[in-house]
């Protein structure tokens, strides 16, 4: 069997060698792409008088052909065509004769795979997206449901002050509008059409790129042909963006995770979201969270693939870069499972209100608000702060909550105390006084609710 | 020596701990933003009446007081006060009395370390983007100055086709210019003002943090007090922008590299970004070149470390963030060097057209001409491809470049070759028939460039 | 000033690029190593007549003039002398004169810093043994404390089934320990001397490098030069190792913060390693813990960043790989400080041997003693399991322990329950039934411990 | 269908989370260790009488029917039943009743996916052992056969002094030792056993893991119990000797593209792991190297992503660990086909002595020569280099080799240099006079390959 390219070798590339070369077992995934942009390619060259309208009507007849083969799983795919492109030219011209072989005029693999590839990435972009919205969308709606419950707001995993429990939820909710802006922002990048740089340096055919760009929705062009076929940094740009949702999605499966624990209580997972163990029958094992906390793991490892792949690689076209599919491919399915798996999560999961008020009992949680009461009685806030903290001190050698203690034990430790400090000492208090914008008071928490849903119909 | 919020615990902390949590020998770099929006917040909380304006103005004389100590290298830094920010107020104190006590009002250092960073970052992303600016620049006039010199374009690290020189320098531009773009974009992250979110719940003082936001320049406030201080996403969005660039960098790093050697010859660097061997006196080295080259790794690492550490991290904050300032400034600092230095090396190198041109002969770098040639004349262009290839190992064999052979010889390869040939066989007339937008003819570089201009000026 | 290797350049390098390519900053930090190689390479090239005699006592007596004034911080530090080899050589010339330009004689700059990162990296390998000890020591001697006390066991963070406390802690050691064996085999990697290599060739003079590597205590040459100054691989050995320790140690702090979390309260951090906050008067936070994980980040961006420098990199020695030290340099300390960190964390932290226990009631932790108690009375286990599924499944909704259970409540789920199965439902049994090696059971723990310190102590 | 686990679970999982924690179909590949162990545990359990002689015949003709039923691709994989572990034993059951359910005694699937991987990992270090051997052998073979060739020694990929072609070759054979002691260290850290860890804390079954072992062809146990369950630091040694591997074959690959450029020439790649271009015909491009190359991304990527996994996870199984399989599937196999793959480049390539040394002709890398003859004429060393140095621009200005200089002109740098000094200038005697251990001597160069092939025969 001939290669395409075979004219000037001696010899058949060896079996392993070819195998090795080959990326139509991944590239594969790009079949509708390709065969979208080839039929974009075929019409304009047919505009351009560059190919008969005849022969334009073959080729599109024989992709749309190619196309149903492929859905139907009856496309002959065969690895010495090295990939997807050569398999789908090799096929079409086996279906309509030597039209076929025309296709190519005026293009190169090197921009025809660029094109697929931004293609391929802006159809997922758009899919990653609507899961972000559902997973946000989520979120916004276990918030409304339980806005008036309370519970301890961490820092460096200790109780710090009371929160809404909706405001903590809608913390992750503003995250992920981050990770949609970021997506596009990707959109952006990848809004350009490689087409028409061929190998490297443009093409001698009077293409008209402009209208392929207005066929398949791009605005722009790259300005330079060899930065066309050279540029992958609308993956990295995804990469990134799902490395960084991967994080985030990692941060709350973790929260949920040991909010899932017998000692928090905070949560059940449904029982669609967990599994159980093969050894211990009371297991219910938050799984699903643990996934998605696991998987921020390859989301890293394939942004860093990729930079290391680019990292001194000389212009234009080298094979390395055939090594950009396989990261994307993963993080594409990876993110998308993850988005989906936790907005099903946070649907599902039983909260649990009781526990979280009662994991504040002798918390000392309320500790900022004897401190604010002190400074508004005119004590510098750092003084007021001393003082605050030696309470705290004193209640927790007497096993009690701040506000158990009497006013005179208060009053031993400054004299500006009187009996309204117990107003103070309060969940609900301390929550609705923190009414500083994005604060955590209810009204705030509403406010953001309302903005969140104004953004995910928008 | 007393911490300041050591009210409630019965012994100091070990000298070791203390210098392990300590985080002053590195963030003292960010004494200006502290100081910066500290100013601001003083002056906010006096327009509140939270402070009276006597103590507003010691404040911000106290503050120019500090600025002045630490500009003059007099500033009494202390370890033990753990961080920049409580060395800044302790030394407010000193300097101003109970006043200095009352600035941290309504603030917690959570939200002020967040502000810092976001200042931080907003200012070096300016100066990131001025650098930039210079290196393609830099690119723009090295390619107007070489406009008529050919070169061979590579792919796979082979020669392709003959490429303008110029065109190939504004490969580069293009790439930067996305760069440009990704900074940008970081700027857009960035401007969200986080102060009012206190430790994580906002805070019960009426503070007025638009005006804040107004005085230094912030467009937006967070949504979520929790998320305000938990979000690290704009400097990770920064260490992703310079990993980029510093790819991108390595790349032309390394086309410099090869093409100073021996066998290429296409550059020679300037002595002023070259050094010498300790024990070879002949050696020029590309050093300035091979160090921007390595220097990726640590922008890669920058990256990967960011990540890991908010992996799977609870809100809101937690010590691990302390990790977010080295990784930052070492990104920061290396980037903005080998930009400056790779803009030098660009400026400065001399280009040398006659090896450019002598390493086409006999390459066959024309090998397309003759197949798109053939395409023209009627071949479907896979078989034009065929001819072309057996064209070429037939010259390879005879040691002889394809317009060297005579036109009986090309004519028994393919009868529909005629004299006209030799007209494509031709560098000049290669590259000038490449017309597609992006492509290498003169005309298209110079629109290049002339846009590229445009876009500095703006 | 005139560069030593100027011979050949024109003009002086710009100040910036000098500034950029000096390795003098950080490779300081080599100065000892630096003079304790070039004492053994003076008193080789004198007993093989290189030098004389007298030249090379000037030479010993010059570098320990220049160590001490090191050490006084007195040496004269400058930049323009690019590194801390040019620097000591310039500084013993002036110091002893012309026998000072003789000691370079037979070697490059490229085996020297080899030599010098070689000798750097194999007494810090002993020192972070040492630390390793101390960590491991620590544990154990928590782990021969408590030999009683009853935790929960985890799996997928939910309980699964009680195991001793000293067996969880003895799980770390044995992590610990492989990272002890990971730092001798790095140890093994070291151990080749790269002096004689030269620039990559080898050297002209007739030296005899198995004697400097007795002197310096190397056991092997390395075979061919040009890999003597080209190998990275004992760096990249040593930060894997530190990557993999630090990973090791944030799995042992992420449950010591978990664990000090009010909900759980299974341990209490001493004071000297906690810090409070600068507005919560009651805060007590696991600050040293939270950065020993966040370290984990840098850790492996140090990993990463070797990597990618090395990645692509011709041989022999480029510029790129001066980027090794300062990555080293951080995981060699932070990997130091972690170690000792931890293990003053875990010395002193208090442990709540109560709070453990009582954390198991109700968990239905004891459900595989139920499923091998029903499967030691012949039910084929898959079966016995599901059993204890649904004995689970009802005491839960009863809100009850299995083991507050009657008697006939349990047989209604099998008939071949009996009286004896209340024997089975005991956390001491538990434990102690688990007697496969590396079993849980508290006679396997000793046994575990015993060998722990037989280790410490070889 | 219901759930091994299913007792205590009120509704079956939902069909997209069954399919997002289901690991069977990449764990699949684990089927044939999963049944050794079995079958070895199987038969321990009847020597242990836990289960009778007749169960434990069953089970093994039931596993060895299954091992048929999956070499032939009859064995019914199903997703429901989670991973490789499940449905093995679900189709044993199938198979041979209830004494299939027995085979799960005394065993969690903890400890048998451990076991699992440990078999996997230590078969394929063994293959890739092999694998190492032939590309070293390769090296060798080459080395031995160009012996007398002399190239051009790079630093800083500049000309620095003639070496022997096969002492560079060599240098690699060095690195890839290195590599197979790294694999040995690997084989020696997956030497335990973990079987009889049960899901955490060991089991009540009176196993005898040590007769497992034994039969497995383990001479370890794991100590504890908790840490044999949740280690995975085998699995990380594999990634990172794959990494390393992958790094060292990037340079290589580097080299060799470099050097089949039109402008080095020096090495010309068989056709077989070379390929064409879809659009040029003259193009034959080094792809297979270019794979190698930029393969090293994903092995660096998935390093960190199982380092990413494992950071900050609290013991003993989760979920996430799950994630390590596919990172490691994939680094076995690029790292196997990579070191097959290049294997085949090295012993076909082309190797052009000519080009090799044509290229040193004016390029001074003899002006060590000339320093050293200095030197040995009594300059001290510094000063001979800043003579020599002087003698190279000279040469450079007139477009002249150090050695077509006259003896006069040579003079006028330095008196000291006699008619003898071009004995010095030859490109031989260089190479023959760096007689150091390691140096590239022809008699040197032999001695490596004597060793070599003597380690390659053990």
């Amino acid at each position: 069997l001939s290669k395409l390219w075979g004219g000037r070798f001696s010899q058949d590339g060896g079996q392993r060698a070819e195998e090795f070369t080959s990326s139509l077992s991944f590239d594969k995934r790009l079949s509708r792409q390709d065969i979208q942009g080839s039929e974009a390619h075929a019409r304009m060259l047919a505009r351009q008088g560059i190919i008969s309208e005849e022969e334009c009507a073959l080729i599109l007849g024989g992709l749309r052909q190619c196309l149903k083969e492929i859905e139907r799983g009856e496309f002959p795919f065969r690895q010495e065509f090295e990939d997807i492109h050569l398999n789908i030219e090799q096929r079409l011209t086996e279906l309509i004769g030597p039209a076929g072989r025309k296709l190519h005029t005026g293009r190169s693999r090197n921009d025809q795979v660029a094109l697929d590839m931004h293609l391929y990435i802006r159809s997922e972009c758009q899919e990653v997206l609507l899961r972000l919205r559902s997973l946000q969308k989520a979120l916004v709606d276990r918030a409304a449901e339980h806005l008036g419950v309370i519970m301890p707001g961490f820092t460096h995993f200790q109780h710090a002050q009371p929160v809404l429990f909706s405001h903590y939820l809608m913390a992750y909710f503003w995250m992920f509008q981050r990770d949609a802006e970021r997506i596009a922002f990707c959109l952006h990048q990848v809004d350009r059409l490689p087409l028409g740089a061929a190998a490297l340096a443009g093409t001698t055919y009077p293409l008209d790129p402009h209208s392929v760009a207005g066929e398949l929705g791009f605005t722009r062009l790259y300005e330079n042909s060899i930065d066309a076929v050279s540029d992958r940094d609308y993956l990295l740009e995804f990469l990134f963006s799902a490395a960084v949702m991967g994080m985030h999605m990692s941060r709350l499966a973790e929260e949920l995770i040991i909010g899932s624990s017998r000692e928090f209580s905070f949560y059940e997972m449904d029982d669609a979201f967990a599994t159980g163990s093969s050894i211990m029958p009371q297991k219910k094992n938050p799984d699903v969270c643990e996934l998605v906390r696991g998987k921020t793991g390859r989301l890293i490892g394939n942004l860093v693939s990729l930079l290391v792949v680019l990292k001194g690689l000389p212009l234009a076209y080298n094979s390395d870069m055939q090594e950009d599919k396989e990261a994307v491919f993963d993080s594409v399915d990876t993110v998308k499972a993850c988005l989906s798996m936790l907005a099903g999560v946070i649907s599902t999961m039983k909260v649990n209100p009781g526990r979280m008020r009662a994991s504040m009992y002798r918390d000392f949680c309320l500790a900022t608000e004897l401190a604010d009461y002190l400074a508004q009685k005119g004590l510098p806030f750092r003084d007021a702060h001393h003082v605050a903290g030696r309470v705290v001190a004193y209640a927790m050698k007497k096993g009690m909550d701040i506000w158990e203690l009497t006013l005179s034990e208060l009053q031993s430790f400054s004299e500006i105390i009187s009996e309204d400090v117990y107003d103070y000492l309060d969940y609900e208090v301390a929550v609705q006084r923190r009414t500083t914008p994005g604060g955590t008071c209810r009204e705030n928490v509403e406010q953001q609710i309302a903005k969140a849903l104004a953004l995910l119909e928008a």
